[in-house]
């Protein structure tokens, strides 16, 4: 079954989750447009996919106000909206710097904000898109130690289920998916003799691109994913 | 992608979202067999899709016992198996028939524990199976008026939970699928002015071919699925 | 403040919460009825407390019928009810005895159904009661190798939910408590240099009045209690 | 049962359940402390109850901080800590002002974060205290038009699961009460054929008393509470 969407912009792009779901996307034919911070590391993948990039820190509204403007100029407005940025910083309640605090809501959840307020505002007038939220365990527990990212991801949690409300009755799916575990990556390797007990990141793309491929009438608002031998 | 499993039990079968599953399960190549309280209505299904079928009460001990021994000589152990039975008596705490009440706990809970029961023994030497359980809104919400259904479908979910939590460490997927809505029907039609505004059976059972499908370093135990219209 | 209530029921009575229960009831004036399988270990705390003591288990409808009329013909119909039975069985989904499972259903779950139909038939005439269902941290979550008991407490979660959303607006207050981690008691002492490292059943007690005391304009349908070093 | 704490601070305090907070610690012995924006409604109440009040914008660093040293060098540091504020837009995604969304989470959530860590700072040495931060429907549910509000209640409520599994362990009690419903005041009040249909603030306050109260045997991290005709 085709996606049913032609154009994606994946926001907190880089190595991992967003390089897999770039490259599944465009193996459907979407065209994709990465967001990064820093558009260094995404010349060799915008090559392979052949994706247009862009620079962009999500929790600066001027930035993300360029980034639609840029997009609305070059490839369109985007039909598949992915939104991955987090930021965290652990440790005690009493020894948390404040600054640090402030700015893991502001990237992980008001950024959130930002990036799905511009696609919706062009989403609306089609009654047509697809808006997917990075969700952690941190989503729905909040850890000892991990107040920031807690704060972050609950409140990333809350903006997915007002707007999944508001706007599944105008035709805009909006999904949340909670990824429970370590994922797997260059630095990060699992132990040799327990194969996929991290989370491979083409794994969690496959299910992200299941949900963006649902017909109407079955959507998802939330779903998880986590390594079978991952305790929850 | 393959859905990696060869043989299927649906249980509940009948039309609409059984129908569906059996569909795309066959279609997938999958051996399917169809187990319901009576036989009488799968006749067409079975042929269409080449299914053997068998009667059996689920939540009668005997019933599953020789459902699972004549599954044994036959089309062999299932690798996926889907519990959808339940039953549902409505009406004020005070007015419930004991009897109705108690039917609800042993086809909506009871019989998934015996079918998961049969079907594990025999995965678990293979360390390899995939076990889908269907619940409903009813499964995280006590409805008024409604206690028996939500009985029966918050014990299928304590069942779901704990058996994921013991079988995904020894390679048996267990997920529980939350339908949000009504199905659509040939007896209960949508408005025509609204389009998948009922969720479509085959569009459920594409979710749970999605979730049958997904490899082992990102399963899903939970997910919901909802009409685009339905508030929540 | 007082409880605003005079009568009260305790089904699945015996040592520890049942006992903290009954006396502090007995301590606000109000007349206590004790139910158990069995009466023998209720003599002591009876006489202590001033309760009537009843034999009756709870899973079986014409035992929860004889209770009611006897309540009927002696101490009157109790404004205050409290379910604390539970059955549970230990095990590997594989191994588990058929029997055992359906026996958590029916004590832990369709017992309190039974018993809390006949309270709110003899409530419902005059818009006033409350009845609470004791869970469990099964309730919320089903551990592996503990599939009957979440089972059977997540399906009194789910007809305390129903009986809330039918009941409140009819006045009767209906509350589910869960309790997470072990009681303390005489069998189960806790290690001396952890204090209060298990919940006294003094202090579940407490939360079970402080509950029952609240007035309509802000009830409380579930509340959890664990001790300050349980993991959660 | 007495409180077991000898001050308090109340922040976002005002008319309705701030005062009514105030008047119950008052009527046990507590010495209170009021800490709002604008201290300019406190003057009646702060007599009436004998509270010391403070000015002090909580969603700001350096307002806090004064705050805690003028505790610090005046009524000592609180034992109890409330924390109410929250600050909310409503509206359609794409019609929000990001600067009213970001101020929701600066207020709702920055700001409790702020307050209980000045408060845990001074609690850890005593391992004694208890923070009780105050919910909403909205702190579990994201209602639709409403993401701003839902933003900064679901980042309070992850901040507080994370205080409390940190800080339980260390004699720190954190309690997070869920409101779920309208709060009667003189601006808004009830139709006066349904009594008790909205909450009192003083039954809400008595529910906080009850938390603040309990031993650390059986400590509420979460509790709602809601009107007897709330739908829910």
């Amino acid at each position: 079954m085709t996606l049913g969407f032609k154009t994606a912009l994946i926001v907190g792009a880089g190595a991992g989750l967003s390089a897999s779901l770039g490259r599944q996307l465009a193996g459907e034919g979407v065209k994709v447009a990465l967001a990064a911070r820093s558009t260094d590391d995404l010349a060799a993948l915008s090559r392979e996919i052949g994706a247009v990039t862009f620079a962009c820190d999500a929790s600066k509204r001027s930035d993300v106000d360029a980034l639609f403007a840029n997009l609305d100029k070059g490839p369109g407005a985007p039909e598949i909206v992915i939104y991955n940025p987090s930021y965290r910083t652990r440790g005690p309640v009493a020894e948390l710097d404040p600054g640090e605090v402030e700015k893991s809501l502001m990237v992980s959840a008001f950024g959130g904000f930002l990036v799905a307020q511009q696609a919706v505002k062009r989403m609306l007038p089609k009654q047509n898109g697809c808006i997917v939220f990075t969700g952690a365990s941190a989503s729905v527990k909040g850890y000892a130690q991990s107040a920031p990212f807690a704060m972050g991801k609950f409140a990333l949690r809350g903006l997915a289920q007002s707007m999944a409300r508001e706007l599944h009755p105008q035709g805009i799916h909006v999904a949340h998916v909670v990824i429970d575990g370590g994922i797997r990556s260059e630095r990060r390797q699992e132990p040799i003799d327990k194969p996929a007990s991290m989370l491979d990141p083409n794994d969690i793309a496959a299910a992200y691109l299941d949900v963006i491929r649902q017909r109407k009438s079955a959507w998802t608002h939330e779903v998880e994913v986590r390594p079978w031998v991952e305790k929850f």
